[in-house]
């Protein structure tokens, strides 16, 4: 059981290299976040930003494949419990990069991620990000062995330049949604808890060969933030019934 | 047609965050990339080394992501009139950060990378690479817009701490060899000189749960080893006779 604070808690990450004005999956996590802190309304809420791109997460290290390996021979050591084990600066420095990330996760209700696809995945920035809340354990409640993502809700905008879907020519191509799908299920997320919203064809205005496909283009536009709306209201609405509750 | 020299030329590219002594990935490439030099004896041979965790490459920018739009609306620019295109010194210093990458990859004959397993895929430092790489047109040919990797040979040496062979407990979670088959058929390497080297169970005397995998972690080692000096023996055995008929 996670003893979270009875206000709800949304963490929005941005992945993107390019800023706002220039991102499509910047302007959805935006729709998403500015959507659910309106209809969490009076009951309040939490609200934390990361742009990975602004500050981006420094790429793990030998010092911290040695640290995580040295951890994990131990079984599952809480979060709390690491600081510990730490023997040296080198393995200091890698936990405070480290655990701050980690504390933020833990703490979310709602973890919200705008994912570009760059060269068929996701942002080297979002994978340095992965890396770090992967410590081993962090994401385990050290008593049960239990996921503790299992009771969040994961919401994932991904956008892509060209369209990857059931009959398109790079259908097979998409290592971005499944990547991501696969891991927070491998991290102990249920189905109907992680939810994606894709956005397809981004570049249909902007490639002169892609111009024909502009009309489904705009569809998928269409439907991408009615989904990121639609949903936001839906978590929120189920945030505000669970704080209720609780107080 | 590429124009490179008769000299068969090496680019090596270690993706490990770990040292030499205690990455998977790192000793298979050494082996391949030794073998591959003696072989090629003496018809000679250039070799380039690039430590991805030593000497990171930045992740893209915004500047970046601006620069490669704006250099495709033109069609195919040639890698060698990029510089022409520069505006300020934002879209130096990325292309400053992008052209040696380009460089060393068109003046390979084969490409060796080492690629341990993070998360389910390949470290955020080589995704970094390929975004640097995959900078747009670079490694197309402006004349033709066949691909520049067509005629070189592409040796992926791919590490993970578990099993996702087919039947194990993990299979479809590899994010890591689909992916880069994906890539690389994705920028016009034929098959038949795209070559995967795949080493499993790499932690199964580290976490005790995995110690009943020991032998089959064993014979993994030893069917990996094999493989790469096989690889290296046979890619050499060509490049000699490359070199023989360019004379």
């Amino acid at each position: 059981m996670d003893h979270r604070a009875a206000t709800p808690s949304l963490l929005h990450i941005d992945a993107g290299a390019s800023p706002a004005g220039e991102s499509v999956s910047r302007r959805l996590t935006a729709l998403f976040a500015d959507r659910w802190r309106r209809d969490c309304g009076s009951a309040g809420h939490r609200y934390r930003y990361r742009d990975l791109a602004a500050e981006p997460v420094p790429l793990v290290t030998a010092d911290y494949v040695r640290l995580g390996h040295r951890v994990e021979r131990r079984g599952t050591v809480p979060v709390e419990q690491v600081a510990g084990l730490l023997r040296n600066a080198a393995d200091r420095r890698e936990w405070q990069l480290t655990r701050p990330l980690v504390a933020e996760v833990l703490a979310a209700d709602v973890l919200l991620l705008g994912v570009p696809m760059y060269n068929l995945t996701v942002p080297a920035a979002l994978l340095a990000w992965i890396d770090r809340i992967s410590f081993p354990g962090a994401l385990l409640d050290p008593g049960t062995g239990a996921s503790r993502l299992r009771d969040k809700r994961i919401v994932v905008v991904c956008a892509r330049g060209g369209g990857y879907g059931p009959g398109a020519p790079r259908e097979g191509l998409d290592f971005q949604v499944p990547y991501l799908r696969g891991y927070f299920t491998d991290r102990g997320v249920p189905a109907e808890r992680l939810h994606f919203v894709t956005r397809e064809l981004t570049r249909a205005w902007d490639v002169p060969a892609m111009a024909p496909l502009r009309p489904r283009a705009a569809a998928s536009a269409t439907a991408a933030r009615q989904s990121v709306t639609e949903l936001a209201g839906r978590l929120a609405a189920r945030q505000r019934d669970a704080a209720r509750h609780a107080v």
